[in-house]
């Protein structure tokens, strides 16, 4: 039995954003597997049903219910390993109903599967049940180049070094460091910014939500915490990034 | 008169990282503008002309002689200022030559316009030059993710934050932090990485002569070095970048 599970970034929200390797992975995928992660999300569910039915028509999509996590664990790592192993074991098991001869399977990752990602994690579980198969991994736009590309700006200024955190860890940013920020469910720069700094903002990038903001953060960074949660109200979801530049 | 110029991101050596979205505004160009860095680099002037050929048969390419630049300065930053500053404006010639009644004009940029990429801020220096035009950027594939996705690894480990350095600025990297490093012109793992770290390598991303190494700095830092500097002295350029993982 031969056995390959692809890995596809597919990029930050914008169809246009697939690769052409990426396209040539999906015209091969017998089927792809998905986590239904409910209601909410279901505008980005229908975005990954479109980019399925333009490059991958012949494929089966498997879509699984996603295990329940614990959203503001006091161990978050610990709560993380929890979920992940519970998502490894219900994927395993769609993986060998779906494809019991073998054959091609896919992920699909928004993004890159590089960043804050875990299918690649997964996959090593899921090998680790016992299930045996090859991957390949195809790299995708992510939001970070999506912010930057949008905003028209360089991420890193002048031979300068430039974090990628999250939310959560900001405020561990070493003085004076650029920084580019994912995964933040609040407005961690009201708390961890300098109201020098400049913010530029982005959410529901590469879709037609995509929505900007740039100012300094003692300017504009109250009001783009009322925006997010104005949209996020409004949506059901959102996702943003954003990048801080010191005023150094 | 209408004069826009693309900044289009090709991906990291792959033509088959060039997005839909890419090709899509590299079918509607009318000129591509290019610096000529000699025979050094002639590999990658051929990736990027069989890149036209395939998707932008129509389009002019205007090669114009890179201004020299001192590899070893003293003032690393004034020196890169002014190599820009001569830059622009031979480019701006080159642009008012080739488009005079506007058009589409481009530039096409090895991984991603926002990564250690000067294209966005040479614009800039153009349109202070007093050529008007408007700019669109087409993000694309970096290095950073062909090297992640190549060894089959996420960039960061969950939650944690990565850095995205230089060669140039590794040492100020803060202690026991994640660091995925760039423009290292010779080996600065075996100054500033601990013995314990993880490094990953890569070079000749994409191409057909990518090469991955994997191990301990302790153990492959010095063959990484070596066969470094045998790929350069053999190829005529490398093109290479790494992930530092601490042992933590």
């Amino acid at each position: 039995m031969n056995l390959t599970i692809d890995v596809i970034g597919i990029g930050a929200g914008s169809p246009a954003h697939l690769t052409l390797e990426a396209v040539a992975a999906l015209g091969e995928v017998d089927a792809v597997f998905a986590m239904d992660k409910g209601a909410v999300k279901a505008d980005l569910l229908a975005a990954r049903r479109a980019i399925l039915d333009a490059h991958a028509p012949g494929a089966r999509l498997v879509t699984v219910p996603d295990p329940p996590r614990d959203r503001d664990p006091r161990d978050y790592r610990a709560t993380v390993e929890d979920w992940h192993d519970r998502r490894a074991r219900v994927l395993a098991e769609a993986i060998r109903a779906a494809l019991p001869d073998g054959g091609r399977g896919a992920f699909l990752v928004w993004g890159d599967p590089s960043l804050y990602d875990s299918t690649l994690r997964i996959l090593e579980r899921i090998r680790a049940l016992g299930v045996d198969f090859g991957t390949r991994v195809i790299p995708g736009i992510t939001a970070v180049q999506a912010l930057t590309a949008a905003h028209g700006v360089t991420l890193n200024r002048v031979g300068r070094p430039v974090l990628t955190t999250t939310g959560r860890r900001l405020g561990e940013r070493p003085a004076g460091m650029d920084a580019v920020v994912m995964l933040d469910g609040g407005a961690a720069w009201l708390e961890h910014a300098d109201p020098a700094e400049e913010i530029l903002w982005g959410a529901y990038l590469g879709t037609g939500l995509e929505i900007l903001r740039r100012g300094r953060v003692g300017e504009v960074g109250e009001e783009i915490a009322a925006e997010k949660a104005r949209l996020r109200a409004g949506h059901g979801w959102i996702m943003d990034i954003y990048l801080l530049r010191g005023a150094g």
